[in-house]
């Protein structure tokens, strides 16, 4: 089997998930690539260095150029935080490299297109890693939707409630905490969560033309680890706003850290003329389907145990009754990429398709502070 | 309409239902006989005429013989403490009333033989009001198994847990609380809930040949409020059992009142080749049903929301989407009770059915007595 | 006990509701006064004989007129399409006579602002039949956050979701289907739907602010019943809106008939900083509480089966375990309004508070208009 | 760190599911020993070398005796068919190794017996792979017994539900279908999902005292695939007992591979004088957990989503609301292995805890064929 040697950029928590899947794809996936955990990249040496004791990786190395341009690299894996995913991606393309990118692709759409047109100039693959695609359950909704079963589609509505941020106590910025500082994440929750919950409804209804939203900083001042001063805080903690997609469907999308309860609740529900689906992600497992089509008396929603071989991805795994967990969206999505890569194909979501959630989540922000309708652009 | 006049012997929570459906069934069902509140009798003459004025009775009464043999009485029903069901039901027969009564029908066999040897001997309409079989769901579970839609069954399962008598300060007799006196209720649960069991189980999967059973009183002791002494306590606290079918199919059941966090957790469920059914009295207008005829990849199991005008009694409630409650399987009841009584023919459960539940709760106390597999009665 | 003199305007679904609950609230609730059928009014003369013969309604009248003139008359409950409640409720309030109103009051703001004007002036005893506050679960949710334990609010979300008008066959206009004819029903799901959502709303987290808000008519021409044209339809099938509390809390509300798979999941959530409620119609009996304050590794929500003598209303009925239906609310809201009345004052929601409700609607309505942010009016 | 070097006998599911446990536990814990996965052993040499180069084993064998006699091997993990454990656990044991088994240790108690008298006189480290206990959620409920929060404990209640034998077309025997074939498997669902069912249930519950046990074989013969013969079936294809344990609590346990609808549905419940637990293995993530202690209207049962870092095991994964699947428990179960080898003490379950399930096994099975309580062997 051919090796595909990755240089990973970022050791946080999704530095694992990645690692974690390229570690293990190849042992429930036949695809036609062996990744090789080839080096690790990040600012703290040390930590790369325990990092790459951990995880098996062959070196750890601090300045990410080198990894870029190292031809013992065919992948550059960018799990950094977003203020430097455009320009490792730019370079990586520049360099060559098949080029996988954390979402969001970039802080806004603007820099979004700048990396997609550096990797569609140098014709490399590349992917975001919009994880909950492949949720089995998520996938066999899309199954059933292209399958024409749910007909004309009426609403779509989606929210991921976290509470993680409540206490003014937590500070802004810092280790692990780089999600709560406009300057290096963009955004709060938009970019961080709803552009989730965008990236799905978009694979599953199309493309959305208009929102009004909302936003709101609920603390409004943290102390920033970094400078260790009491300043404003820039990030949304909760962003809500009404669409209307393409195909005439209304949605409500939402997305907080402060819903109380809520750990990481990313919900859906697609309602059709004839079925309407749902699912949620702490219960990832399950897919609850209502089809009008069933017999009168018979009808209610049904809650599919997504563990058979009949379901997408599960024959590779265990036997049925027996369920997976987050991190298989992982491994399922590089299992997809390197398959496509074999075929010379690309597997999606490509940056292309990562550059359409940030205008969506571009119009969102604008909408918000503008108070206004806003249409989502096009290209 | 024809008017029926009843008297209620008996003012407790099942005095409280009884009367809520003779009072309210011509509101919702097309029947032909409207009952009449006549007569209110109880021991307690001040409280029989609270009871009385209440509910809109005509009279109150102390003497049960008086009511059973008055012209102005059509049917006697009984919802006194079980020590008072036999001798009650036969004069009541004698008397040529119809006559329904609370389950247990006796308090063992014994008594209930007596009892149906005296309606059948006169000929009078009789039923035992074991209201769940007329929860819209449970009636529903029935037509779908007289559908032939499960197929061969392998499997019953049955429990019904409560937890309010676990503390040992509680004392056995007295108001509210005969049914810790094994001389008036006959038992414990065996009589008070695995009956309730029983009886949904055979009128589901036919006769039970042969059961294994174990009991246990976990309080030993308790005070009696009509004595003031602290005498042994002679009911089952729990009652367990294992029990073959006729068709072949073996079962679990249970009842206890010790089992913390459950006030009234009747469940059923039912395997069979092709499709399986599940229901639970704490969501009772919820069915659960899987179907393994469905579509592969879509088989699950379906909470069936047992509120449209398909379901069985909900044509004559509110709209779709919208529950009924416990008391309504009373209201159900008695209006098949006065529909039958129309048409010449009687109503299930009647006493029969009534002594073969009884039958089976005199099997479960002798094979917990025995420690053996102990066959039912067959008549 | 003193008699109250009922005279019901219309007899459709909810003419049955609030027949059930004045026949039946002295049964279960000890109130200082029994309500007496008196008369039903409706424009069809046969069959407001059936109801009344139904129901037990003394006489049967065709013209509102002598109903709320009539010496025989205490109270005029008002059950009939929103397009009479202001003629109605304003002469009756002129009559002198109480005045209870289906929800909403009146078609908009200007029609309810006018029966307050009329009830107020009279000095009326009145109350608009939003009967999801008295959901036991519901009224459990209001006292939790009374006593402070949710915190500061953060969020609010409530849905209301049918599917019954999704088929193009169905005609606007005509018996039972008055709510589809915009000149009857004054709006869609906005007037019907969102209405209860915003009523619980204000009661649980105070005023709103502002909104903006989309609607949608998706199936745009219908047969009209009583025309038989097909002519465009007026109403609106979908009504979502975000809002901002005066509180600062944020909120998405959602109401529609076109969400496949949902009869009247009517759903609301709440999350405060230290704790979280969610309830939901379809299975009423029970609520959601997340508890922030719980010891770490136990929290979680939890499923609050509301059947104990406890819980609001609850008491009344019968043991824990035994959960109560839609109807009940009914029973319960006359109760709360005939022991206020015993007491001299008036039970909520106040006609006053129905035109608040209104008057969001109203906001709601302008904003899917004009496409903007709207203010609620405040008076 | 030091290596510890694996050779596993069979490569079935169990050969699967700890190859994987061997090869992860290093990522995610802190552990003294490095498992190196040395030798995969089976009967068919190709498929070894096809499981070797799957899962990155260094050599393939087809001689068990061989691998338990290599100086390369540290460790024996058995995951081939149950009349194999026994004679190479004893072998491994004389040769020095430590020594895992799948369950059950042996087809009974007697070969268990042996095995323990192995281990303990060679005395080796040696673990029976009940992977359930290490359930996060099922650890915790052990705790929370632990702690006393359930008080006097009155009911145990578990079942494990398949549905995959109901066809009379499969075969006994074979490729994947040792377990319907008695001589290799010792019996049906007594030993392959009871014994799991009795493992956590002594785990948490302590001792059985005796059972009173009722086996089934619905399926009466099946071709054979070995001999091409259709034969009687020798295994349970359903095993229920009543117990009483030790503390004096009752209990019901049930298996099958013929309740229609689930598949792997391991479910328990645990009620205590103070509080009570549920848990099923379809979600496998979550524990529901009633305390009495708590405010009265605010009682509930409580869905504890165990995903936080305070759960045990989970601070090891990802982030709060992010969940495990199945594999993890074997992860769990060789973290806690090699923590207890590397202090010099034991991880339970051992093979003495293993053997004290079979007996509770046998004593099911002696229960059944002699139809007679029966009292669980002391040792």
């Amino acid at each position: 089997m051919k090796q595909l040697r990755v240089g990973l950029i970022g050791y946080g928590f999704m530095g694992r998930t990645h690692s974690n899947a390229f570690r293990t794809v190849n042992n429930f996936f036949d695809v036609p690539f062996q990744p090789v955990l080839q080096t690790i990249c990040a600012r703290n040496g040390e930590r790369a260095r325990a990092f790459a004791d951990q995880w098996g990786y062959a070196s750890a190395e601090t300045d990410w150029r080198k990894v870029v341009e190292s031809p013992d690299i065919d992948l550059i894996d960018i799990a950094s935080p977003n203020d430097t995913h455009a320009e490792i991606a730019i370079a990586a393309a520049k360099a060559g490299k098949m080029v996988m990118c954390e979402k969001p692709l970039g802080r806004n759409g603007a820099e979004s297109e700048a990396i997609v047109d550096a990797v569609e100039k140098a014709g490399v693959a590349n992917m975001v890693w919009y994880n909950y695609r492949r949720v089995p359950a998520v996938t066999l909704a899309k199954q059933l939707i292209d399958e024409g079963r749910l007909g004309r589609i009426f609403h779509y509505r989606a929210k991921f409630l976290q509470d993680w941020t409540i206490s003014s106590d937590l500070p802004q910025g810092g280790e692990g905490l780089w999600r709560l500082d406009v300057k290096v994440a963009g955004s709060g929750v938009t970019g961080d969560l709803l552009a989730h919950c965008i990236d799905t409804a978009m694979w599953l209804n199309g493309g959305i033309d208009e929102v009004s939203a909302v936003t709101e900083t609920f603390i409004k001042e943290r102390k920033h680890t970094l400078t260790g001063e009491v300043t404003p805080v820039g990030i949304d903690d909760a962003s809500l706003f009404l669409a209307r997609f393409n195909n005439g469907s209304l949605a409500t999308f939402e997305a907080t850290r402060y819903a109380r309860g809520h750990k990481a609740l990313y919900t859906l529900e697609i309602n059709g003329e004839n079925a309407s689906i749902m699912w949620d992600l702490h219960d990832l497992h399950r897919l609850q389907y209502f089809d009008h089509k069933d017999e009168g008396k018979l009808r209610g929603w049904k809650s599919i145990h997504i563990t058979d071989r009949e379901h997408p991805y599960m024959a590779n795994w265990w036997v049925p009754g027996l369920q997976i967990g987050y991190e298989h969206t992982f491994i399922h999505q590089i299992a997809d990429f390197l398959t496509a890569v074999g075929g010379g194909t690309s597997a999606a979501p490509t940056f292309r398709e990562g550059l359409a959630t940030d205008d969506v989540t571009d119009a969102v922000l604008q909408s918000a502070a503008s108070r206004s309708w806003t249409k989502v652009k096009t290209r």
